[in-house]
Formats: structure tokens, C-alpha cells, sequence
């Protein structure tokens, strides 16, 4: 397998790393290891990003062959491609990721607002359940949890 | 203290203390415990109501003094009390009793139902935070469950 | 039909009417024509209470027949019977309803709770509809509610 | 105020420029008017891009000046303006667009998921409140739906 970037932002490139292996390796893989596997390969990627002088403004494009063993993702080094499009010379590129990279941003926040209130949800029926309990306890004679 | 069950069919004696036990002891004693402990004392009333040969249509009215120690609760069963109505002798009572526990398995059906309401909330709220997780995954780089 | 109360305490004869009514015409009858009906009648039950001299401690019996036509409940009440027991003459039967009284009471405040924390799980979902709305509008082009 | 697309591919200009709508007037104008507004304007759109031969794979920057009116978005069609980036021309510009695409297809799917479990939720909230109703018609004194 491989794993591609695609066009990215040098400023996002690890995060782009690792969304790219959770959606390659769903189901295959455990999420800690994804994290684990994508943390170790942006390490070996920063340092050849610094190697050659790259700003954070500057477009890349990251390819690596990988293979699964025993739930574990080992990375194929031999194998890097790192593509380094510089801002002043593909400047509609840099700055049609730059745009990309604000408008991830927006979402995010959205996102994180989504996941609040669905925490609260979730509170909330356990709370409620809380309640039922008390009252089957109480006022019935139905099953408790504390009959296991 | 002391459990006084109030009047109530013989046949449903024992959930009668219990839910009297729940309701006196709440923050103090675990629900296992009361669970264990109700279990515990109608064991010695259901004995003392053969002995007495009462009918599951008679009515009782029960009371013992108990104290909770170490989360335990002890019951001093030199102090229980069982008093007993026929219900040839007292119709009124022992029709009012049947009334009552007829109108209690209504509720508990309703109870039951608005229970497995509230359970598939919880799942509906745990499915939808896992589907928000890959999200936050595949298409963020907001802190993710994995990295704890 | 017949309505009949059961044994109930005078306090509580008004509602006892209408959660029968309640249970006798589900599917039948609308909420408002219960409420209407029940009001109805218990008017009429208050003015014999009244006449009788019972007293809110006493137990009253009461059965009345009636039809449904049209979604509307119509009583008979040339049929209408009321049974009183005064809890100088029927202390046991007083005492037991007063309990039964009591245990609504605790019962009530525990389903106001509930019902407040389902009202709070609507008012998230209606808030968690209208975030995913915003993003729907501000990130994909999925079919808004506002394209009808 | 200006409406800018940034940079998007040809085949996705409609839904960019009523997206950018969507979060420019937030809170000013009504969601309805964001989709007529963007659909006038997006007609505009489509005929100069069909009069200069747009494919849809080619990149276009679109900006048009506006103001809000009684409600109202008012497009100053004197001022559009259209970049077109030609793929061949633009290789890489169009590679990365088109991949932004895709991601955003990926994103839609997840998010309708989230919005169909959402509104699953609040179809339970609906049903559990309507059983708590239940058992306080039939249950309790509690003040009903039907007393208003």
C-alpha cells in the first residue's frame, strides 16, 4: 500500500499524514497505532523538510509505501517521495492551499461544537437513566441493575 | 431507624420493603447492599407469614428497626413487627390493596418502555460521538481519543 | 362503559377520575375532551360530596356509566354511585389510601424530573439539527432545509 | 462587501459561492433568500463561463460585489469578476482542486450520517415525552399537554 498526501500546505502536513492512514487503514489498524505509525513517519518527513529549506508556506506533495504486520504499520523509507513546491514559484497553488487550510479551520471549530453537545446528549441519557433507575428502585418491583 | 412497610398485600411484601429500604437509606447504603440486606430480612418474614399461614390476599403491615454500619445494614430483628389482616375480615382493605398493586404493574410497564427509550438514547448518542470521532479523524486535526 | 374509581381519598377523587378516563378511552377520545369530560363530571361528584358532609380523609368508591360519540364523552348520570367510607368508621382503609396518596406525591416529583431532562434532550437535538445545518450550508453541498 | 470564491474548480463554482453566501450573512439575511440570492447570481455565472468555454475541470476565482437590502442580498453584476485557470495550463492548480473535491465528497457522506442520527435522536426525545405523558394522565396529578 502507499500512502499519498496529495497537495498540501508544509504547515499541515503531519495532520494531513495522518488523516490520510486513518481513512487507508479503517477497520485494519487500531486509531492509537494509526497515531503512533503517522507520528513517526512526520518526524522522519520534518527532518527532510528542514534538510531542504521548507517554509511552512510552501506546497508538498508526500508519498510512502507501507504494509501492515500484526496490526502494526511499518513504513517503507526506501521508498519516500517528498515533492516541494516552493510559494514564489507556484504562488496560485500556495495560495489556493492556503485557503483550503482556513477553511478546515471554520469547520473545525464547528465541529468541536457538534462533539460538545453530543457529549452533553449522551450525559444527559445516562442522567435520565440515573432517574429511571431510582424510580424502578422506589416504585416497582422490575429488574435493578444492582440484581446484576 | 426503622422500616415500616405501610399497608400492603401479602403478596407483594417483599418488594414493599424493599423499596421502602431504597428510599430511606439513598446516599448512604450502595444498591447492592439494600438489595442484599431486603433480600436478607424477607427470608424472616416470609417464614413468620406461614408459620401464621397468611393468604397472599391478606394484608400486612410490617416494621423493624434497623441501623447501617461500615455501608452494612443491620436489622434488629428482636423489634420486627407483622401485623396481619385477613381479608375475610377486612374486604375493604384487601380490595383497596389488590387495586393498588394492579394499578402499580401498569406503571411498571410504562416504565419499562420509557427505560429501553432512554437506553437506545445512550447508544443513539455513544453511535453518533463515534461517528464524530471519525470525522475529527479523517478531516481535522482536533485532539482525537487516541492520543488520550 | 362504566368508569369506576376504585377506593381513593376524597383529596384525591378529581384525579383518580381522570387517569381512568385517561386509561379507559386511549385511542378513543383526545386529551382535551378527557380533561373536558373529567372536569365535567367532577363538578357534579363535588356538589354530592359536599351534600354528604365527606371529608378529605375519607375513602369514596365511585362508578358512573357513559358512551363516546363523536369524541365526546357523555355521562349517565341517572347511574352515577358513590360510595363513602368515613375514616372514623374505616380507619385501616382511611390510613392505607392516605399512604398510597403519599407515595404519588414522591412518585410525581421523580417523572417531573424525568420529563425535564427528556424536554432537555429534545432542546439538544433541536440545537445539534441546527449546527449540522451551518455546516451543511457552510461546508458541503447536501440539500438545506431552505431548498424545501 | 465583496463575495471571493477563492480558487475552486469549474464543476464546483455554485455551491462555493452560496457556501461563502451562507457564512458572509449569517445572522442578516434568511436562509431562503442565501439560496435564491446564489442561484440568481450562479445563472449569471454559468452563462459567462459557457461563453468562454470553461471545462469543469479548470480552476476559476470568482468575486462580485453586494450589499443587503431589506433582507434582500443585491449582486452588483458591473463588478464580477472571473479568473479562469486552464488545466492544461495549470496542471497542478487543478490536481489539487480536484482532490479538495474529493475530500469534500468524503466529508458529506460522514456529515449526512451525523444528521441522520441527529434527527433519530430527536424523533426518540419526541417519542419519550409522549410516554412520560402517558403515565402522567394515567399516573399522577401533574399538570397535562391538554390543560394548555
Amino acid at each position: 500500500m502507499k500512502l499519498r498526501t496529495g497537495f498540501v500546505r508544509a504547515s499541515g502536513y503531519a495532520y494531513k499524514v495522518r488523516r490520510v492512514l486513518f481513512a487507508l487503514t479503517r477497520g485494519k489498524v487500531s486509531p492509537e497505532e494509526v497515531v503512533r505509525a503517522a507520528g513517526e513517519l512526520n518526524v522522519r518527513i520534518f527532518e527532510e523538510l528542514q534538510k531542504r529549506g521548507v517554509d511552512k508556506g510552501d506546497v508538498v506533495r508526500i508519498g510512502v509505501p507501507f504494509r501492515i504486520e500484526d496490526g502494526k504499520v511499518l513504513w517503507d523509507y526506501s521508498g519516500l517521495e517528498i515533492e516541494v513546491y516552493r510559494k514564489e514559484e507556484d504562488e496560485k497553488l500556495a495560495k489556493a492551499m492556503e485557503e483550503v487550510e482556513e477553511r478546515e479551520r471554520a469547520l473545525e471549530e464547528k465541529i468541536s461544537r457538534i462533539e460538545e453537545l453530543a457529549n452533553r446528549l449522551k450525559e444527559l441519557s445516562n442522567e435520565l437513566l440515573g432517574e429511571i433507575e431510582e424510580i424502578k428502585q422506589e416504585h416497582t418491583s422490575l429488574r435493578l441493575r444492582a440484581e446484576g
